[in-house]
Order: C-alpha cells, then structure tokens, then sequence
C-alpha cells in the first residue's frame, strides 16, 4: 500500500479513472486499465489506472470527479492505494474456457461483475472466447439471460406489450414501418433500437433525421402513453447494460456468439415486459446465417422464451441484398416515408415489412391464421399506418419531412449492357461508412438497380453521397477497387 | 469524419491518447478504449479514446502530448478524427479462434500490431484465447518466436552467452547465487529479470533492495565489461515488447499457454543472443506443472531451441513449498546473501542453487559431466561466488549490506506439537502481498519450519513483517481464515 498526495481534475470519464505517475506506476507493477482501490477513512472504491508524467508528481495521483465524489477528497489530501484484489468472476470465466458448465449464482456473479465494471475489456473477450468455443446449454442461456436483465432497469409497463426483433446483417429500415402498422391497429410497442456499430446505420440513427430519439425512461412512458409506441435508441436506458459491454467486446472481432446472440435478445425483450415477440431472421449467402443456421436458430429461440413465458414468432427470409434502395440514416428514413405515404414500395422493403407486421398481428390475436398480412395491407394502403408514424414522431418532438440531400454526390454508371447478378452487402456497408455514415446523416447511398434487373450502358446503377469531396474521393476510389455489384 | 478543435493538455499517457465529449461519443458510436484516426494536412495517426464531460465542449478533443508532438498541434487548431479502420491482424486472430493454422506473415502480422499498439487488450485476448484452445505447432511457435524478436531490441554482445529461465511458479531466488558462482568462473551472463507481477517479489524486486536495477542498453553492455555479468530489471529494454504486453493480458486470467510459455523464454534468450540456456522446471502439485507436463516441456523446449541453434538443458526437479525462509523482496536477498556468505544454506535454496550451477557448468563445457556439481560448491565455499555477487552488486551502484527489517511484525506460533505435511504456495503468496509486497520492501514472511519437520506447541513456524499495523492486522486474519500451512 502507498500514500499518494491528491490532485483534482475536473474530468468526468464515465467511470472511476486515477491517472498515476509513470515511475510510480512501473515501481508497482501498475499498468494502464488495470485496477486498484482507493482508500481512505475506511472508505474504498475501485479505479482505473491511467498513467501520465510531466502533469503529476511521482507522489501526486489525478482522480476523476466519479472518484472525488464518491470519496469527498480534496485537492492535497493524502490517499491510500493498493492493486485491487482479483474478482472472483475471474476464476469462473477461467472455469467456462475449460469448457466447464456454470450455474446460475456463477453466471450471476460474472455479470454482477460486468455491470460493476469489476472486469475489463480483456477480461470479458476471455469470457466471450469461451462462449464462442465451448457454448452454452440451454439452462445455461437461461441463467444469464436472467442474469442481464436482473442487473438491469426495466421499463415495467402493463398491458399486452408487443415487440420485434431482428438478427440483422441485411439493410433495410422495416422497423418503423412494421411499428406504425403495428400500432395503428392498436397493439403497444415500446421500441428500443441501437445506434449503428459496423453498420452505416441502426434504427436510431435513422429516426434521428426527423426526431428526438434520446429519451429518459419516464419520458418513454408519456410518449408511450400518447401513442402506444415509440421508436427511441436504447443505448441509454441501461435495460441491459451488461449485454451493452458484453456486445461492444464482442464487435472488436466480429463474434456473435449464439449463446450470447439468444440472451442479448430475449433480455431485453424481458426488460421492456413483452409478451409478444417477433424474431425476424434473414438467411442467406450474403447475411449473417444461412438456412441451417436459422432453423437452429428459432428452434433455441422459442425454447429460451417458453423459459420465460413469451409468445415467440421466427419470420425465416431469404434476404441477400439490401431491402430497400437507400443505404445511410436519412436515405434509408426517406425509404421509410416513401412506403408509408403509397409513393413507392422501394424493392422489397414494403413486402417484407408487411410480412413481419401481419406475423405479428396472427401471434397476438390481431389477425386469424392466414389473415395478418391482408390487415396489414389494409393499414397501409389507408393510410392509417402513416398516420400513426406522423404521431410517433411528433411525440418524440419531430415531424415527418424531406431531409436535405448531402452536399456532394456521383453516379455510378454501368459501363455496357448487362445485369445484375450478386450485390455484396458487407462492401456496400463499409462503402457507405467511408462516405461518411453513420456521422454524416444524409450521406450514404442510393441502389437505383437491383439483383435480377437489366442494366443498360450508361444508366445509373448507384449514386454515392458525402459531405466532402475527399469522402466522396475515398469512395468512389474504394467502389471501383471492391466492385460491390457484381454483373452478368 | 467530423471536425474538432484541439484542446492541448500536458498529458504524456505512453501512448497516443485522445479524450471526446461524452455526447459526441455517443452519436459516433465512439467508447473508451476505441481507436480513431486524427488527420491534418494528410498527416494521419490513430489513437485511443477516452471520454470525459464538463472537462472540455461537444466539439472539442483534448490530446496528449504523444499525438500534439507527432501531428504538430496548437491549442484550437482544427483537426479530423475518424473511427479507425480494423486492423488486418483481427481476422487472423479470428482465424487462429477457429483453430486454423497461420503462417509466418500471419504471425508476423498480429505480433506487428501487438507491438505498435494498434490491438487492444480485448484483442489480445482473444489471440490469446486462441492459443489457448488450439494449441499451436511447433513450426507456428517457431514463427512466433521469431516475429516476437525481430520487433524487439537486442542486446547484440558477441562471444559464448550464457542465460538461465525459470519457469516458474515456486518462490526462491536461485538467480543471483547462480549467477554469482557460474560469472565467478567466467561464464558471461547478461541476467535480465521481471518484477512481481503476481507474485510477492521479482528478481528485479529483490535485487532493488540493494542496488539499482534499471539500466538503459548502454548501461548494461558497460556493467557486463566490467563484470560479465548483471542482475537486471529486463521491463524497460524493449527485448521482446510484444511479449511483454501479451503476457499482461495472460496474466489477467492467470493463463500460461504452453506455446506462448515457449515463445516467450526463448525470444527473450535469442534477444539477448545467448547460446546456452538452462531452464528450470519445478514440477509438484503446488507448482505450475506436474511431472507429465515438465517432461512434455522438456522435449518441446528442445525443439524450439534446436530450430534457433541454441545449446538446451532443463532441470526438472520436484518442488512443493518455498526454497528459502523468506519471501518478500528483502527478505529473499537476505536468504541469498546468507547463502553466499556461507552463514545459513536457508532451507533448499542453497542445494537447488548448487545444482542448477552445475548444470549450466556441464552444459557450457566448464565442468565434465558429473562434475559440475562439484565446482559450483568449490567456487561458494570459496568466497569467489560472493566476490562476484558484491562485483556486479556494486556495478549496478548498490552495496550488500543488512536490509532494515519491516517496522511491524507477528509471529505466527504452533497451537499443538504436531508435524508440517503441506504449505501451500499460492496462498502464501497472497499472504505476502496482503501484508505489503512488492510495494513494501521489507514487508513479508518469514519461514521457520519447512514441511516434514517437528513443531512444539508455542514455537514460532512463520513471521510475517509489513510498514503498517493495517496490514499486519489483514495478513494475520487471512492467515487464520485460509490456513495455508496444513499439520499432520
């Protein structure tokens, strides 16, 4: 244990941070992000180290206002550290990675641990690495869920709450059109989506070109009580703020464990109390799973919300390029507004999306067997649907408008008569993130063609757009070096 | 791509650090730990985040001195940050995840990255992972190996270079004794160490109590013409920077993959151009391997040092409990110096001492086969090997000399007349750091009885030192509560 000499800093990092000299820190054997505790009074938080010179003395530590708060310290104080003790999750996620089962206190303890941010980034890759090679059985999926939404807030809603999910890897915004169906007919969706990660956009990213999409948990419950729906980022909420840290590790190497894919989900459908849930799971060559994949998939599905006693619907599709013709947080919204006000069905995104509503209407009642897809239609084509949208939207302090093109675009053009034969989702995703999405709104991209269509010499098959010209450069260069569509 | 202005802050961080508005953050989907890129005038260099709030505006960045050194930066320029792309290293290490083999540009590549800080330690977490649950081929450990040096430093001495490894896991500090009697018959041993890292001392540590242990490169090559020999701390030389940061992240899980174990020794010993190395393998079940598994790294060690022409020997030896008496970095030299000074053969540490000089003397040619134990016990009894040891102790500006002894102590007294049969090692390692170590110097235990031996009701078996009676008072109850020495 060593006394060290107080130094305030009024920077607030989320979590405790200490920043440590560097002398002192290698004379401990202390290295940035480890942990240690700070001591005094009988008082005692865990920190994150930091380590710095030229700002501090080698007697002198730089504490976080997380850290000044918690501990009342004042500048000058003397404190006490020590490196923190090893949690004892450790040594259960080293029982995992020998392929060990765990039990439901263990599974507690590890994302108590989590939560508490008690482990790091590290540590957590070590667990995702065991759930990845040795997997989980089915009573296991089942304590961690459990787990994940315990540490969890919940939005504690009553009623007959309905919601929708899906694995994702195909673009297409069906959400807020499948919400607005949804809704008008009455069923109570209160709908948490994320932010883009690898992705050009998520659903939040989009509906944030036309509204709020940041709210609080009270806040939610007066639009919900407004609307019966809502369609804001979850990322605050802390509904499952294990999952949140556990999802960012796994990102790192693209890993979806499907232990941890089946307990992220139904958590935070428990979290928002549904007892309806839609699973939509597109397959193919081109997305995340392919048809053997998504069998399995919805056969574990339906076991872990039976577990749970949630009414599950899988929505098996065969999706290989993107739905819509947008790619880009306004451009996809603007495919949104396009279905919805009868303009145009944009590729497949109206049929799909009224697939998954009338799903959802035959699993909560809505509809008979056979009958969901016709209400659906119905919803859309009299514009009760869109009506529904506009509310939403203005609940969440926005309204539905044109949003302004980017400042720069260039068309693609085909170079000889031809047709389309493969578009490569995964390119066209990063395509769209070098034009500058998910940050820059409006740019993205616009597929005028699509898989099957003649293309004729000269025709526009793809605009790009960017709010620079270097990002338009960068990708226009990156398109013709990638060659995301592939012809005839 | 968004554009922020630079705040500057004397924050030397020891790598290239920049801290964001928590809101911006979140609408780039940017967390702690991420890597950007910060561009200006087509100069372009990644960084890690950090997030703070109050501390600076929404489109503000703060950066530390290692990026406004390298970019150039004054106080309220404008700069470009972007996510950083992935680095080519993370589908390998996914490729190694599902137990592929890799190549010797693969390995070269993540070990690269490893290096130049461009994988996080999620990251290497999951190569280390990977490593752990598929095993590697002795051809894959040679590239490794490889890579691990060529992006280090190298000691580049010329002539018949010694060194010596253990690996590990039973306290004792052999080190300086064979050092001192195999240097005072001329062999010429270039000895770097680590610190504690989970244990109570290092070499590094137990050195430090009587001499400075922290040279650059230069100093070392000018203490070995003086000596041809040193006892240094091997942290700050860069020999094997890869290796270093990825034992750290081992280390968390307390994970010793067999062939990063291998890798790891031997990169070390290549980095200092040895060519004969004697490896020490304690093996028992309080150690880290059992026999088996000494034996099966006895042959792999063979193998690998064969491919890099460097003269092997392992001592395999069963080992259960701690060498010496004391533990703790003061308490360890002082065990040693005892040895030397021919006043005390503390426990085994003498004969374990002896017999691994003896190896090193056979496998160098110093001795014939059968005799090196013999001139190893004429060089101590002699006085040469003190000689020696005070030679390099006073080249590396220290004095051996008593050590001043902790200011609190507790003797820890038999409640019976009974027998030793066990000491566990792991927890009297806990112990010792619980009571102080590596931090306090003096802090520690002392062991008066060894396992096998008689005890009398109210003897002393252990007494343990620490700076505060807080300490003292915490070590004396996880004594009581853990019981890590076991009677008959």
């Amino acid at each position: 244990m060593a006394k060290l000499k107080v130094k305030l800093l009024k920077l607030s990092a989320g979590r405790p941070v200490v920043i440590l000299h560097k002398k002192f820190a290698e004379k401990s054997s202390l290295h940035v992000n480890d942990r240690v505790y700070i001591e005094r009074r009988g008082k005692r938080i865990a920190a994150v180290v930091d380590i710095a010179t030229g700002f501090l003395k080698q007697n002198e530590i730089v504490v976080s206002t997380e850290v000044s708060t918690a501990m009342k310290l004042k500048e000058d104080i003397l404190i006490d550290i020590e490196p923190a003790t090893r949690p004892k999750s450790l040594e259960l996620i080293q029982k995992k990675l020998s392929c060990k089962k765990l039990s439901r206190k263990e599974f507690e303890e590890i994302i108590r641990d989590v939560v508490k941010n008690a482990l790091t980034e590290a540590e957590i890759a070590y667990f995702v690495s065991a759930v990845y090679k040795c997997g989980m059985s089915m009573k296991e999926i089942a304590y961690m869920t459990k787990a994940i939404v315990d540490t969890g807030k919940r939005l504690n809603l009553k009623g007959k709450i309905v919601d929708k999910h899906s694995v994702g890897g195909v673009p297409g915004r069906t959400t807020p059109i499948v919400i607005s169906i949804c809704s008008s007919a009455g069923l109570l969706i209160p709908k948490t989506s994320s932010r883009a990660i690898t992705s050009p956009a998520g659903t939040a990213d989009a509906m944030e070109t036309i509204c709020k999409v940041d709210f609080t948990i009270p806040e939610i419950k007066k639009i919900l009580r407004k609307t019966r729906a809502c369609l804001v980022w979850g990322g605050s909420l802390n509904l499952a703020p294990a999952d949140d840290r556990i999802i960012r590790v796994e990102k790192l190497l693209n890993l979806d464990p499907e232990a941890q894919l089946l307990a992220s989900i139904i958590a935070k459908k428990l979290a928002v109390n549904a007892k309806y849930v839609l699973i939509d799971i597109p397959y193919g060559k081109n997305a995340k799973v392919n048809k053997k994949e998504a069998k399995n998939l919805e056969r574990k599905f339906k076991k872990l919300a039976k577990h749970f006693n949630i009414k599950i619907a899988c929505s098996l599709k065969k999706v290989e390029e993107p739905l819509g013709n947008g790619i880009g947080p306004a451009l996809e919204i603007s495919d949104v507004i396009k279905v919805l006000k009868r303009e145009d069905s944009c590729h497949k995104l109206e049929e799909r999306s009224l697939e998954l509503a009338g799903k959802l209407f035959e699993l909560t009642g809505k509809a008979k067997k056979g009958q969901g897809l016709k209400l659906a239609r119905q919803l859309l084509d009299s514009g009760k649907a869109l009506e529904k949208f506009r509310e939403i939207v203005k609940a969440q302090k926005g309204k539905v408008k044109e949003i302004k093109k980017a400042k720069y675009k260039k068309d693609i053009k085909a170079t000889k008569n031809s047709k389309i034969k493969e578009i490569k989702i995964q390119e066209l995703n990063t395509l769209a993130r070098i034009a500058g999405c998910p940050l820059d709104k409006a740019a993205g991209l616009y597929l005028h063609k699509h898989v099957g269509e003649e293309v004729k010499k000269g025709q526009t098959i793809l605009t790009i757009y960017a709010e620079s010209q270097i990002e338009l450069k960068e990708a226009v260069k990156y398109y013709k070096r990638v060659k995301p569509i592939k012809f005839k």
